[in-house]
């Protein structure tokens, strides 16, 4: 069935508050559901949001957490997250590193106690729009096998940035796997084989088989390179930011629920602090003019998303039967005047 | 021939004092190529000296460049290199991001105008040692390919981080490509082929062959995610930072002398603002025990770095006599009073 962005939006947002979420939380969420949905990646979108309102419902996540600072220093803040939803504590972060860079021109904050954030995708885009220069990383439950290894050695620890250009804003959001666990379940779902020699088994032995990846772990892109910037999104998330550590997490089946094994930061920058706005963004310019290459498959970072969700907005979301069906019996149980 | 370790930096020190260059900066170019050496990678150490005493032996490099700030906003700085040596420069702004970080947890510093740094490894390395969290990105001349493309896309723009731990420091210095400039360089003169898959002629088409890659390019880690990294690094560097753009610099052959291509920044986090001190080495060290698997062939970044400075300060770095000759016909051209 085809859905209208602002009805979706309308929507979760309504929902949210039915359920007992305070309105601004509400309006952040149904905000980032709407931005990750319009990439169209079918995973870390609003296929996540019947998981989360059942965690919302069972009171397993905190609706209405109080964030609160832990420690602070100049331009460097820490939070408790206080068991929030992921979406709520890294916007929480984002909005203070923005003021942090308002005030000094780099803002970092960091938060643990958090949640599953969706993607750092959305996040970015909301920073790029508002004219910031943004890093963000996640830490994530260990995901990343290693040939001859027979445990997960790292998460995927997804990382992103993103800058405002003379159009839409650029955005990379990657996971430092091959293959995200998101990528992974869909290629078991859609029965495609992997790559060569980007996955492992639970024995450490090279699979091309999804569910095997799954058992086993995908692969770092760029072999120690990429184990590299995992340990990078590690030190600058769970490691520094007061988060449950990695032997921790491993310890429970990926079968129990994972509360608080997401602590997210934020490094905010402001861009046209060094030269004006203008010539930086004429810079940003200068350097896509360059990439582009009409001969390669080659596209800047964000540019299939933008295009896709301009798409989208005009025609509508695809939604599958079994997701709007699973939203209007929530919609049901907590007395929404109108379904979807 | 097998030299110590301090007649080494003795050496450097004194050679570039004679040519002019103070002696602040003398010692910490020695210290430096010293730091790089001791790694024991082959290139971007000590074989890249005679280039730069070149350089500034014609004048084509600044002795003593007078490094200016160009703007500043609370805690991000920006540099005029001055045509400096990429040593100086980026020690330079190496030095103030400590000092910003001490003031608000977090600096940002970057140069332009400044000249090849060597890598990112000896002012991580430093840098840790000094108890900061230390990022680094250097832009780089255009060397990455794409298949189906014929020209180099971008840099391959080297990074890398490193943190104090309980013993040595932790340190990744890579670069987005599967092979450095270096690395091909290496592997032509071994005659080694590449991996599939991992570079291009300058056709765009796949090739083993370190000769052909080098006209072509190195291809991104992980495709557009490495693409996706390597603008990051511009971004960060070149665009921000008021660098000689990348569209500029592609239109100089290879042979030209790559004056003020190479634009560095710097971002320090003081580690120990949300916890104490030994806390976060503690937590270092969880998440090292839990990587390090004996069964694997994984290492800690900068573990194989450490071991092998360990050996090399005991037993002294084998130098080849090329090397050491034209060191020592620098050394006469200067009146040295010794030579290695």
């Amino acid at each position: 069935m085809i859905i209208k962005t602002n009805k979706l939006e309308e929507f979760i947002n309504s929902l949210l508050e039915q359920m007992g979420v305070n309105n601004l939380d509400s309006q952040i969420i149904s905000d980032i559901y709407i931005r990750s949905t319009l990439r169209n990646v079918g995973h870390h979108d609003i296929y996540d949001l019947p998981r989360r309102l059942e965690m919302l419902d069972k009171g397993v996540i905190n609706k209405n957490p109080k964030i609160n600072l832990n420690k602070s220093y100049g331009s460097i803040e820490n939070y408790d997250g206080d068991n929030g939803l992921g979406e709520v504590c890294t916007s929480f972060i984002l909005e203070r590193a923005q003021k942090l860079a308002d005030s000094n021109g780099i803002g970092f904050c960091s938060v643990y106690n958090s949640n599953h954030f969706l993607a750092t995708a959305p996040y970015l885009e909301k920073s790029a729009e508002a004219g910031y220069f943004t890093l963000i990383w996640t830490s994530a439950r260990p995901a990343i096998g290693w040939p001859g290894t027979r445990k997960k050695i790292i998460g995927n620890n997804p990382m992103g940035y993103s800058t405002p250009t003379n159009s839409d804003p650029m955005f990379l959001d990657i996971s430092m796997a091959h293959d995200s666990v998101g990528n992974l379940k869909d290629k078991m779902e859609k029965e495609k084989q992997l790559s060569p020699l980007t996955a492992v088994d639970k024995e450490g032995n090279y699979t091309e088989n999804p569910l095997e990846a799954l058992e086993g772990g995908s692969l770092p892109i760029g072999g120690h390179k990429g184990v590299g910037l995992s340990i990078l999104g590690e030190l600058l998330t769970t490691v520094m930011g007061n988060g449950i550590m990695i032997d921790q997490k491993s310890k429970y089946e990926s079968s129990k629920p994972d509360i608080n094994f997401y602590d997210q930061m934020v490094i905010i920058i402001k861009p046209d602090v060094f030269m004006s706005e203008k010539e930086y963004l004429d810079r940003v310019d200068i350097l896509t003019n360059f990439i582009r290459d009409k001969k390669s498959s080659l596209r800047i970072p964000g540019e299939k998303s933008n295009e896709t969700k301009k798409r989208l907005k005009k025609e509508g979301i695809q939604l599958e039967m079994k997701l709007i069906n699973t939203l209007n019996e929530w919609a049901v149980k907590y007395k929404m005047p109108f379904s979807l």
